[in-house]
């Protein structure tokens, strides 16, 4: 019997990938080292209060920081105990920290508990992992390879997007996210204190033929900043075959594009690209 | 009578902001351009769906590219219509979408308003701006003005912080937090995919005495991206008085420090730093 208390291996905080890094020198096939993403299961008394998308690591911290800040405790007092799950069959144990409070906080468990419920049941899609991607592959078909793009029209993405942050540029605050259609045309863009909100705003354009978002077939998402599982998924629920960013991308990220059929681009910049998944779309590499 | 489809002059994606400059050539005292964040409320026919922080623009599309990816519509064909409110006397009538669909996805808006319930109840407390900036004020004080932080100290905290991201050297895809004493001392710290998970982590450790974590009173909270609205709102739950980023803050992010008694500094760089809200808190400028 496992020890639940001695983390499995794959509770690093980091996941090694493999990658296929574009320079100006060549092509080369190596791996690389990308921030791990994985559901944390937040349980009180035993039940699911929410699930929270982590790195794995200080994850009773996290609980305990997480509960003060939806005011479901006050002080370090209302707090009996909060470990990883000690049931020894629970095959994702790490994954689960069961908190216990204490005096009045304790009292006040089962009212949170039904006030949550529903959150729970809702957030299983968009924040729970390996659930929802169970639940997309499911319904969705991984997205087909049809075309390819020259690596030529992605290094000019960068540039582009950078061309529509007007608002950026004032601020230095908000993430931007274009649609661009396979020859690099832009299709819609976006600027948002969210990511998430920037990247729903760009897709929400085509599909409600906003003013601005032109009618060519959208092929490419570009991000600003970072790719986590959600902009991944959002890309899929939108048809969108690439999604491209200037900075890195996170385990899940990569591990869902795999299933969506997604090609996967991160550290688009200057210097060159690194390519994670369903490299057949980029051609001239 | 306004007409609703008429945004006021406050709908815009940014705010004007009075900002106290500290450079090694000296302090001025100027105004900068802050990336605006408010709620915006989604309702499904005519009933609150979901409540999101975004900055003004673009809702239409938004509310359009959100609902396709928490899957209440596959296709544009869903759609009846997505308009802002237009009710006359709703004050805040540009702050609500009101999307009507239509066929088989009309049909089932009243399931998914059911299940959604208990979410809008309890995504009041963290993303529904003024209503939770109310709601916190009725039951926490804002921060007393105790002591003061040199600008000295302040200036180290970035290259402390730094020198705490160790997976972020690896990963480039990892957020950082850390709490310092006031004599700069660090006090907690951790990484994290999530931003908010970072802030958590560290002000959950304070709050578990995690090992690491030291015994110093808590008195700045440093952040490596931007701070938003929620990241003042942790602060000022976890009692720290003094918040400060690398980049910048939004306008909800200001407003909130401003009333919660919290000094807030974005930009915090080699160059110099701005401070938003209570400055006295910061001496030696």
């Amino acid at each position: 019997m496992r020890d639940p208390h001695v983390p499995p291996a794959s509770l690093t905080p980091t996941r090694g990938v493999r990658v296929t890094r574009v320079t100006a020198d060549g092509v080369s096939h190596t791996t690389d080292v990308a921030a791990a993403e994985e559901p944390l299961d937040v349980r009180l008394h035993g039940r699911s209060f929410a699930v929270i998308m982590r790195t794995p690591g200080e994850d009773r911290a996290l609980a305990a920081g997480f509960l003060l800040s939806e005011r479901v405790i006050r002080t370090a007092d209302d707090i009996g105990a909060i470990e990883h799950c000690r049931h020894p069959d629970h095959t994702k144990a790490h994954h689960v920290v069961d908190v216990y409070l204490v005096g009045d906080a304790a009292a006040r468990v089962p009212a949170m508990l039904d006030n949550r419920r529903q959150v729970i049941a809702n957030s299983s899609c968009g924040v729970c992992g390996r659930a929802t991607i169970d639940e997309l592959r499911a319904d969705i078909a991984p997205l087909a390879d049809e075309w390819a793009v020259d690596v030529g029209v992605i290094r000019q993405l960068p540039g582009r997007l950078r061309a529509r942050q007007s608002r950026f540029d004032e601020t230095g605050g908000l993430h931007g996210a274009a649609v661009f259609a396979i020859d690099g045309a832009l299709v819609a863009s976006a600027e948002d204190v969210g990511r998430h909100n920037a990247v729903d705003k760009s897709i929400g354009a085509l599909l409600m033929k906003e003013a601005g978002a032109s009618d060519a077939v959208p092929g490419l998402l570009m991000v600003s900043g970072r790719v986590s599982f959600e902009i991944v998924q959002k890309a899929w629920l939108g048809g969108i075959p690439i999604v491209a960013a200037i900075s890195a991308p996170t385990s899940l990220a990569i591990e869902l594009a795999h299933e969506a059929g997604i090609t996967l681009l991160g550290f688009v910049r200057d210097a060159g690209l690194n390519i994670y998944t369903h490299e057949s779309r980029i051609s001239g590499v």
